[in-house]
């Protein structure tokens, strides 16, 4: 499936357009939904701005672009792992999945058909949320292809509240739905940096009943980033894996720009350590969500972000070499 | 039903605890929820912080809380209008209707039954939303009691698309399903201050066919406020009024913390001027939308928000007196 | 040259994706490069990120895209013109011009070469600046073709100092060196809404002396928008015409986000009023330059850029119908 | 008193620092605190970074800073009044007060002897607040030398309350606290812009019996600048005058940093256009006060307040030539 | 004194309005000012919105409002210490103390009667500052019942300097005033975090002096949290104590919006492990301060002082159970 | 060289103006660019507000301004080192160099000879960016007093890179041609704190080949502060020192106002700490670059940067007593 990318080679791009102009695609990849750019892609980098399924501080709908916007800033090649990924893969930006803002319900199913035409040509979804609820459309259009997943997910929050406000679908209950509906394999699933407050002892009582390894941001501020690796790899073993990366995951220090912060969090520099420690082989989604641009005039969050997917498009890419 | 309140004197005024301190309440009204509180009320300030019927930059959940801080700086006594609107009327401070973030259904209902329990005391329900799919639920607990209001409509925007993205529910239709569910009498019914740019030139024919009165900003600036004033007077005659001001309805540099600006609107003392001239004797409703409080760090626009009703308020207290 | 576009009917708009998603072009324009379809064009929006030519606050070259981006708010109706620009005129966004930041002389023969290959197929150029200093490479891009031309500039400055800290090329000077250039017609150009401070008496001579017509802010405010329609018309005649557009025209309340303001100008309702009494029939070329995104939290004067943008478009439209 | 100022001639100025460099001084006048300075000086910009006075939004203390930072961006001709104040007039920098922050008596007590020092030069001092407390100290200053002074004073607020929250000293009270100590003459003076809200009918009822004329911003709104400069001269005479600029003068949407705004206020052309009627030639200080600069990322709110000082000193320097 | 809360069950809680809705009080709790309320609680949280004693940026008279708002985010379980404190301990939220801004010595003497209020009860008083002068009227309040008190403060500022620009009151020096009127016991006394710079070596001489234990920021970063808490257990003993936490603190990376940062501090997930190996069985008095939401458009600051009070009553609720 | 300052004792600080009062020089420090002045001082420190040479972000021409600002609130002596660095060094602030925006060879002309002017004194030139261009005719006014300087470099970005978009002369290629023109001496030469995305593998194997010693991020996170003291001491020896600081070196969430962030770099307490085991006592010149002030309404960005440099000029006074 991977092949080396017909590119303009490094030399040149020093006289490429500066990265604040242009029309702004995620690592100004080429734009295509066409089927015949997809079947040829290892990997296709679609919007989800969707942030109906916010219960706090909302307007996620625009982190799509932000991070398209400051993604300009990152060039090809990845110094520690030694790969420039988007040489190596072959990516497109498939732009944004056509969401009904306000309503749940069309919005999931609209997601779940646009991740459902990437996944039929084997292509790497790579999501930039949108509110975490987009994770439940996407395992649904992976699960009928690759089975139940195995979830790596960073983020202070567990998300697999029952419902909140009596609503079943929204940005804490993703996972109970996936669960619920058999998209993820719970023994296989692990959640790190866990923080803050809980409803009540059951919040986390109910991950372990599922089956979920939870280490707690206390725990894993205690650990290094190869015993993180090890666990991950541990728990997922040769499963194929969907990578859920919240950005409150972060410190609200590396990531002042999201709805729902948490003190107490790991840094960014701790969060590219422990995605290096990651195999992803057998990586088949991706999301990185929860991007609130307009909480952040210096625009970290959504560089976090940005940098956050490079990271693992080149740890992916660092594998398939 | 207007009495004289109860209150402390205006001499002992500036021995009250500075304006940014305490509990945050509309313009320091009493907070209560009581049945026997309502029915001594002439009017009770309601948050309807919902904002899921959002098409674009979103963030209405917070204005009832930042109109709420901001009003603290408005003083008892209006001068232009020469009444202490607070003390002519009974007011108190009801506090949020318990919405649904996210569903849209649900949280109308509880929009209606909040707003229900006002009426039912034949207090005013001043309405701090939100955006402006608030409106239909408030008319739907209005017109049970008052028969189809005479709607007076200050906005940059018609808010009578058929539906938008094959949603019926939302800020851009809540007065074509107000129309369609016989909550408002059309030909009594008046819209000032649309401008900006349409779908087609099907949009504001609708309004015609409705039945309602247009008043573009291009007109409307073109008129002195006694003329905007009598054309409100001629449409609306005794009927009861429902009367609805979204904040965009001003000029962005009047009201740069809103979600879908206008530019070409009229200014803050233009819409004062408005205000003044209108007769309120039969006034059954009152919302101030579409504040986006994130978008304006000088808070001028939930200062104008504030401001606003604190007018509304003077206008009907001098009308009772 | 003007012909109905082929495009997705009105009645089908309100199921289009939302005005926040997707990747961003102007108006949601067809972007494209590609000689064919600029053949096919009536107009072509480029966007000119160069801001190198600033000597006060800088930040200009985010300006194309802050106003791509909010241009999604604007829908494809014109009320008070009846017309739907897009629709009756062929347009694309050509994408950014390849400026090199730092290097005037480079980026300025970079941009007379975009600019030239749109001119070529005779297709209008609509600049998005970028700083105003880039109004003299579109003029050299445009006069080969169509001689002279004749100069419609709103600005609070006049922008035809002979130098800035002893260099010659930046946006004090672009409208001088245009005059010495042989690119504009002084006596068929006119300037509106100039005032604040200058550095002497010598700065409107200048302008006198090459035989520009100047309305100041002053005179301005004293005009109906009728009599500036009408100063226009006689100054420009029936010549070929240059549109230049410095939001700094409008007052910082209106256009908070720009570099150099000057207090004391026109609202965004004048200035829609004055663009709608021009006669464009002749226009050949357009710019809107000086937007500065960062010092506007509230987007209002990237806004205010697309909506001039919008209705300038809708007054050409609306000619060639 | 006025004597031609030796200075570099206007031709060199495009070889000028940027507006941007250097240690900022208010027009990059000289700073300098020497009494040989002050007795060659027409005027002396001091700054009082006071806001110990404030009742709501605080930060005034560094809003001479902000000025002079801005100020930078003035160039040296007022081209409607044809006149180079700096260049006519003699000014300096004097620096900041040397206030004590949080302690009112003590500051007002060295705010009183700093303007003392400028004024037994008989330079005119140019105050920039701070807030609106320093008025009384800059009077207190003033009067021993000129007698009572005719107040000029352009404001939301009339700022002659008794006292707030039983205190007598700030800045809600400095016009009631300079009428008792015989410092101005109140039917000379004049207050205009008055609008908002007040604690009660006696607000302005004192200032009447005080003898204060006042215009309110309805009124002033309906006036031209002509009757408002006619209205001015009636009242003040002959008189010497003291000139109060309070920025929230301005509506909001002019000057939105600042601490205690009031929507329906008039343009910053309206403001320009009063004060060039005024007659100053009797001026013997002026304050610009409540500028509240963190409120304001875009500065438009210094720069108003820079501009109308300079607009006031081309008044002084037109009328002295 | 402590006993189970009669509250709502944990399992209803997602049912709950909205966190951003309804009348904000910290945590959501009861808001009482009545002597029986204060009789039945085992804290009480006051807001102290004092900020005339900030000797540079200004605006922590804001800070109780953005605490409250922003606790709406928490929720009610600890998970690390496995508590929920609002339900093991009885409290409410009294409101704000009735200062008065400009007035040093009467705001001081206004706090110092409040908190005596809640401390005639035996209630903890929580207070949510304003600036760090807050803490002798606390104190003041606090030592007649309890004797001189243990001081635990976390703070990059010693905050013992005799005195600031000839004012013995203010930010800068309330533990001095504390000592020399015997409020705190200072060989019981340890400061954490101390770090900047400092006017002379005397600075920290005086502590020395005065009998504090001081581990500066180099030496805190140096240390684990056990040795910390064990370092504090050793100086405090069995003494009342009093716990205070100025926001600046933390690092400004992690507490961007106060008013006197200092860089080279910890992290929030320091912060809350040296909180959680407190032993606070003998807490009397808690503040936490500085905080300057004007500063912090993310809100992380304010979500950090929310927080760590959440953990203190943690930890308190933790020792009781 | 080095002298007792003959300067008021730290007693009378208290009695000092406020530190936000005043004309804003680095530190407080006279102004002066007079000869006798600079013969007499250690060192002076120069504003150089030059960033045409960004390919990004734009506005560090405000740095120079803000970080002066800023420094008020910075105290004369540093607890750690134990030395009050402006009392046993003299030092003035020379104001900013005469920088020619949108000129990069005039610009660095002007700054080699402005530094020049300071280094024919031998006092050590302390530079505000300014971006990091400005590196590169600093060190040409240095080297032909000096030699090849021995660089010690503190960014995320290794500055050496051939061109960009064609040009030579910018903020990504200062030390390329520092290394080219025989300015510095590579193997003396160190970089620290290297990160975030490369063009391709040359990148840093351009260093290599120069003869750089590299310590990118990821190994400087895993070393202590004395190992990073002693690499850099092997390294440079006793040569004469060039330290050049970008704020970038920090990360974005310590330094969020740059132009260039790269996450995943180290803290401000691990910078001053690095800081504090340099042996400085050949420094020749300092610069410390990139804050962009626009980005960062906390100014904690300006902060870090006067701090930096407070720091630097304490380990060089504590060396010389």
């Amino acid at each position: 499936m991977m092949q080396k990318r017909n590119q303009p080679g490094l030399s040149d791009r020093s006289n490429e357009p500066p990265k604040f102009a242009g029309i702004h695609t995620f690592l100004n990849l080429h734009h295509s939904q066409r089927p015949e750019d997809l079947k040829e892609s290892d990997f296709a980098v679609v919007g989800v701005p969707f942030d109906t399924g916010v219960t706090y501080r909302v307007g996620a709908r625009f982190a799509p672009s932000a991070i398209r916007s400051i993604s300009g800033s990152i060039r090809p090649f990845n110094p520690v792992l030694q790969v420039a990924p988007t040489e190596v893969l072959n990516g497109l930006d498939y732009g944004d999945a056509p969401i009904v803002p306000g309503n749940t319900e069309r919005s999931m199913e609209r997601i779940r058909e646009t991740i459902g035409k990437i996944v039929k040509y084997e292509a790497l979804p790579v999501c930039l949320g949108g509110d975490h609820s987009i994770s439940l459309p996407i395992l649904r259009a992976l699960a009928p292809k690759y089975g139940p997943l195995a979830l790596v997910h960073f983020d202070s929050h567990p998300d697999t509240w029952p419902e909140v406000y009596g609503e079943k679908y929204n940005h804490a209950t993703p996972f109970m739905r996936a669960y619920e509906e058999g998209l993820i394999a719970p023994e296989k699933s692990i959640q790190l940096g866990i923080r803050g407050t809980f409803r009540g002892p059951g919040d986390l009582e109910a991950n372990e009943r599922i089956g979920f390894t939870v280490i707690t941001a206390e725990q894993l501020l205690d650990m290094s980033s190869s015993e993180v690796g090890r666990r991950v790899k541990e728990t997922v073993g040769e499963h194929p894996v969907y990578l859920s990366f919240d950005i409150d995951f972060l410190d609200p220090a590396y990531a002042p720009g999201t709805g729902t912060p948490e003190i107490g969090g790991p840094t960014s520099a701790q969060a590219l350590a422990y995605i290096r420690r990651l195999s992803l082989e057998q990586l088949k989604g991706v999301d990185v969500v929860e991007v609130l641009p307009s909480l952040d005039p210096s625009e970290i969050t959504a560089l976090a972000a940005a940098t956050v997917i490079f990271e693992i498009l080149s740890v992916v890419a660092a594998g398939s070499k």
